[in-house]
């Protein structure tokens, strides 16, 4: 086991209609505030309602920023820093899934910033200080609701890049279960192989004695799986949805590495399919993963039996662990295709053609390499590809 | 699933030699503080130098106060709160174990206060501010490093009381597990069974559909099981004392909490066997859990036996399942057994004469009850004193 540190700040507050209290809570941290939020279903649905009526209550100014696509745009983050200080606006409330979140994540940075925001997503420039983040999330897919991270893509090249620092975590969040009724079966989906990749990045690991993170991991990976299959029969199984929530949070918000260290080329290759063709992050991610998965799993081979064994319950096959090994894999992707998510590119109308480009710019500016169970330079993505072709 | 908050605020600094980095972290909080700590043994093992060496080198102005005994007592939190205000200490490090970070938090919250501190403990006064708080842990056990909850004997009545709220929570704790290499084999074992016991007070809970934090309790039970035998035949296993550390803290955190409510009925009788006899906390609760769940099982019998077979890994008996019921409990006390713990009230001296003194004080100040999963009168303490005769 590794040392680490280890600590997550961020308060939240679960369960059946929490979002009432939101302008309660946004006045610990300030008076007024930027209302961020994504496509407008939450005006639909009376979400916008409810969080507009609870900020009112609380006399909070504020001003609206709508508009945040999937892969969140520079451009749009960009507007929120003018409003913000156009306005002195000193907090900013995200109210959606993982995209509307780490938008505000990035506005709240730049906006005490004197230079360009994206200068500390390409890793020229450092944060220093950064304006209050809350949320309230609708989606339970990228955990950005707890952690530490902000993936911004710039529409100048379409480069995605991370922002990962301990100061990116919100200040609270608010999680009510029953918000996640009416999301259709397809970003269900998405959400929980995006939810499952999180832990699955932790997971396999070069590092060696980590028992309980191990553990951890596993019982998160069948939680989400098992109400998975709840969820598909009733979308409205508020029991099934809110282990779900909960599991996507603890999933991304650093205990499940604590100890050790995560891999994440899988996470950085589907960045990079997104950015082509904007296909959803979790679809991409069930795209990759199996495909990095039969191409690493050679080098790692303990821990993709005890994956099989322990997540799958898979009967070991002691005189031929590789079968064991390969089943295992297989009901991931199984998993994936009960879901109704892409397994292969050519599902999104991804070939090779488009390979060394995806291979290019997963590489750029990362020293020529991705991940940690395998280092992963250019030809190794382009096998990794042509595995999930 | 119930609805739940839940912040975690302390950070957690582990691994190997963390504690010489204690100074730096105090110092962000205060220029002086009180070091508090117990017997004396970290002043043979080394660690008191380098405490003072790391508090020097940041020119922290610090007072001792050493003395602190298992089943701390309120004589010395007095003392401490005198020695804070008589010199102006604005913080309390803990070097120590459970015991000493419960007096660090009662001195923390009598400091400020006008009134007596023992006013907090028996429910007359609610604090509202205190001194900060850190700790370098020495002991897994109490899981106090990072809990809301602080335990107190007055010696007056030998009555033990807890005072519980989120203020409590330390603001830092070092956790390096090679401070655990030399703890005797009777202390590794009282801590284990109390880690083990603050996950099933959790684990066995009337909430239904709780499904991640019933898993993620059976992988803190496994992680401890597993990692006590591996200790029980080398005491300086790096790892496996990491995972038990790890898992302390994780026990009781109350993450293993949300969307449930724990028992704790066992807990308050052991303090009462604590506060008549002395004898460790984790040694009574090998005694009183057992007896417990024997007693209660019948009304939670589908948690008992999920239990038997994801804890202890026991083949259920689908024809019987209660026969898997009791096996998943025999387990338990077996393994308690091994670790060279107590499992009878008579293995340290406590017969019937004692019954009724026990119940009578579990239950003073509390209404007439304790516990969820039964609501535990006299008669059902007295009965599972009977049991563990």
């Amino acid at each position: 086991m590794n040392n680490f540190e280890f600590l997550n700040p961020t308060k939240i507050i679960f369960g059946k209609d929490v979002e009432e209290h939101v302008g309660k809570e946004v006045k610990k941290h300030s008076s007024s505030c930027l209302l961020h939020y994504g496509g407008g279903s939450i005006k639909k649905n009376g979400l916008y309602d409810r969080i507009v009526h609870s900020l009112k209550s609380e006399k909070i100014r504020f001003i609206e920023l709508g508009g945040v696509q999937p892969n969140p745009r520079l451009s749009l983050v960009r507007e929120g820093i003018k409003i913000c200080r156009e306005n002195d606006l000193n907090f900013v409330l995200a109210v959606g899934g993982g995209s509307v979140i780490d938008s505000a994540k990035a506005i709240a940075v730049g906006v005490p910033y004197s230079g360009d925001v994206w200068n500390f997503y390409s890793g020229e420039a450092t944060p220093e200080k950064k304006l209050g983040v809350g949320s309230v999330l609708t989606i339970p897919a990228a955990g950005s609701e707890a952690s530490h991270s902000s993936v911004i893509t710039n529409e100048e090249g379409m480069l995605k890049r991370p922002l990962n620092m301990e100061m990116n975590r919100p200040s609270f969040t608010f999680m009510n279960p029953e918000l996640t009724f009416t999301l259709s079966k397809y970003q269900t989906a998405c959400g929980i192989a995006d939810i499952l990749s999180h832990v699955m990045e932790r997971y396999f690991t070069n590092i060696k004695n980590v028992d309980f993170t191990d553990r951890l991991c596993e019982a998160t990976m069948k939680t989400v799986i098992n109400n998975a299959y709840i969820v598909s029969k009733n979308p409205k199984d508020y029991n099934a949805r809110a282990e779900i929530m909960w599991a996507s949070t603890i999933a991304h918000n650093n205990l499940l590495s604590t100890g050790r260290i995560g891999d994440f080329g899988s996470h950085f290759i589907e960045h990079e399919l997104s950015s082509i063709n904007d296909v959803a992050h979790g679809a991409g991610l069930a795209i990759i993963f199996p495909a990095w998965a039969k191409y690493v799993q050679e080098k790692l081979s303990e821990k993709f039996l005890q994956f099989a064994v322990r997540v799958w319950n898979i009967d070991q096959n002691f005189e031929n662990p590789k079968e064991t090994i390969m089943e295992g894999i297989n009901r991931l992707e199984s998993f994936f295709t009960f879901l109704g998510l892409p397994t292969k590119l050519k599902h999104i109308g991804i070939g090779e053609d488009n390979f060394n480009e995806i291979a290019v710019k997963t590489l750029y500016g990362r020293n020529g390499s991705v991940g940690n169970v395998v280092s992963l330079g250019k030809d190794d993505i382009i096998n990794i590809l042509k595995l999930a072709e």
